[in-house]
């Protein structure tokens, strides 16, 4: 392919061009044995009848920023919302919206990512597909996976099951993807610069769960941050969750950046973070467990479950007042992830 | 929701916009017990552990066609794509992509017509995701669908299993969809018109199976239409297939539309056929089974599987030449499906 070459319209037309760029492109980088007889699905055993089967686009402008590109985003993304359910990740599709134009090398730059991703985190990328819109009706390229994974018997994790008593667990600094993210697009230079969080995080979640198999609930605080995930906690639940504000691990960077952009770290996206609601008596051991992940070196308690105001979260600040920690409304950041 | 209402950048926020479009739209058109706990990922029971999984992106313009839209598109397409592969479909996932400014009752349009194909195919869409971007990155709505179906014992459908002597079978007229979706966009009226041929498939690909587990192969061959599928098929297999133009079945209305148009039925889109390839032997109950389902009242043999020229496809004229029936090359028609 010379330098320079770009996706042309008959990229997608199913014909001549398309089979070039899924033999040059997608099957090179993803090969294994169930993409390779190029059908129109991918046939397999699973080890286990239970699974867990989840979806996301990915539209985050721009396609390459600190951390990570839309597609290390995407073969993440996927996996965390696995990871989350208690499943683990096996096999992901993916499938490519391409504007005409999209340079080549851009895309083979996302391909590869996404090989890698996806080879670290031992899931295969088994079925997928390419379309492509005429110019100014897309942008670059939007990447949509979906993905199976097995889910372990006896674990049920469920919003629903949290109780006033249990404790909220984070892994890590909140609002680095958020930030990385926005600064790329917006050219903003930080004195510190924030790179992304993207990972997956099936590994860690794994480890939790062998720590405690009744963990209540997980989730990736991504789209709408930990403010969103917890406040969906809270409505599943009809509990109340009472978070310190000190407890809520936050990187200095991204403090400065929000505090100069006007933004709450606890609504930035993060994409290799999970909060676990978990009983009390379990949670040192959780916290060992993800203590000894490199993914959750910095995990801390941030809060706990009450039976105080049903359904909702509420923030204890650093000078002992309280404020409710409402969902996002209105405008948020678009395209970030 | 007031007339006239758009679909705001907000709604792709994560925050109460999204949710308040989950709830009203997505999780009361789908409603099952899988996608309503509002989790990142659906758990479920399979009732057995061999499966196949596929996706597909749907970006076909306009929305809305003679015989179908965006959404029916996107729910029988993967259904199909499944069903070829010889599975029985189950769960699907939906993730769109939509363009700020979408009309909220074109969405609600879409998705009730996916909830219907959904419920008459006997599939349930049981996870998704909604992201939207500005204004002039997107166009209206891009809906990716992904889907796991259940491969029944001794099922083993394979290109590479063709052999000569195999008869190749069409499961009715070519080139509706193609017909119906450009037509439509370009504003041509058809003395009679003509409707995507837009079905799911599954009840047909099972019928045809119980007639005979040995089919060797089926596709359904939607962009670049029949011609590509059998490419795909000679390719695959190394054997070389011979079809007969006055055995494909065509509606004079297509032919028509295609003389006008200067286009190939062979090239053009299908939404509700499959081709299939099966031993001699098996041919006639093959057939019968297919013509007593509706989706296959109009199967033909339209040619066989040869030793000649292999890898490529031949079409015996009406008049007795012989023509090489290449993959497409180039151009072909854009956002057909």
């Amino acid at each position: 392919m010379r330098e320079g070459a770009r996706i042309l319209l008959s990229h997608g037309s199913g014909g001549t061009l398309s089979r070039q760029l899924i033999h040059d492109l997608f099957l090179d980088a993803f090969r294994n044995e169930y993409l390779a007889p190029l059908n129109d699905q991918a046939v397999f055993s699973l080890p286990s009848t239970r699974i867990a089967f989840t979806t996301d686009s990915y539209v985050v402008s721009p396609l390459f920023f600190p951390g990570g590109d839309i597609g290390k985003l995407a073969v993440c993304g996927t996996i965390n919302d696995l990871a989350v359910g208690g499943a683990e990740p096996l096999y992901l599709s993916a499938s490519f919206i391409i504007e005409e134009g999209l340079l080549f090398e851009d895309l083979k730059r996302i391909v590869a990512s996404m090989a890698e991703t996806a080879e670290q985190a031992g899931v295969q990328i088994v079925t997928g597909d390419t379309k492509v819109v005429e110019r100014g009706k897309g942008d670059k390229v939007f990447i949509t996976t979906a993905g199976v994974g097995i889910v372990g018997e006896g674990i049920a994790l469920s919003p629903a099951s949290i109780r006033p008593g249990d404790v909220v667990i984070v892994s890590g600094c909140i609002g680095d993807h958020g930030v990385a993210v926005l600064t790329c697009r917006e050219g903003i230079r930080l004195e510190t610069p924030v790179g992304s969080d993207c990972a997956p995080l099936h590994g860690l979640a794994r480890s939790m769960l062998a720590a405690h198999a009744g963990i209540r609930a997980m989730r990736d605080p991504t789209r709408g941050g930990l403010a969103t995930a917890l406040n969906e906690f809270a409505a599943a639940s009809g509990s109340g969750i009472i978070i310190e504000e000190e407890a809520v691990p936050v990187r200095e960077a991204v403090q400065g950046a929000c505090e100069l952009l006007g933004f709450d770290p606890l609504y930035l996206a993060n994409e290799g973070k999970l909060v676990a609601v978990v009983p009390k008596n379990a949670a040192c051991s959780v916290l060992d467990a993800m203590r000894g992940n490199v993914l959750g070196a910095d995990a801390a308690v941030i809060g706990e479950v009450v039976s105080d105001h049903p359904g909702r979260v509420t923030l204890k600040t650093a000078i002992g007042t309280r404020r409710t920690v409402s969902m996002l409304s209105g405008e948020q950041l678009p395209r970030i992830c």
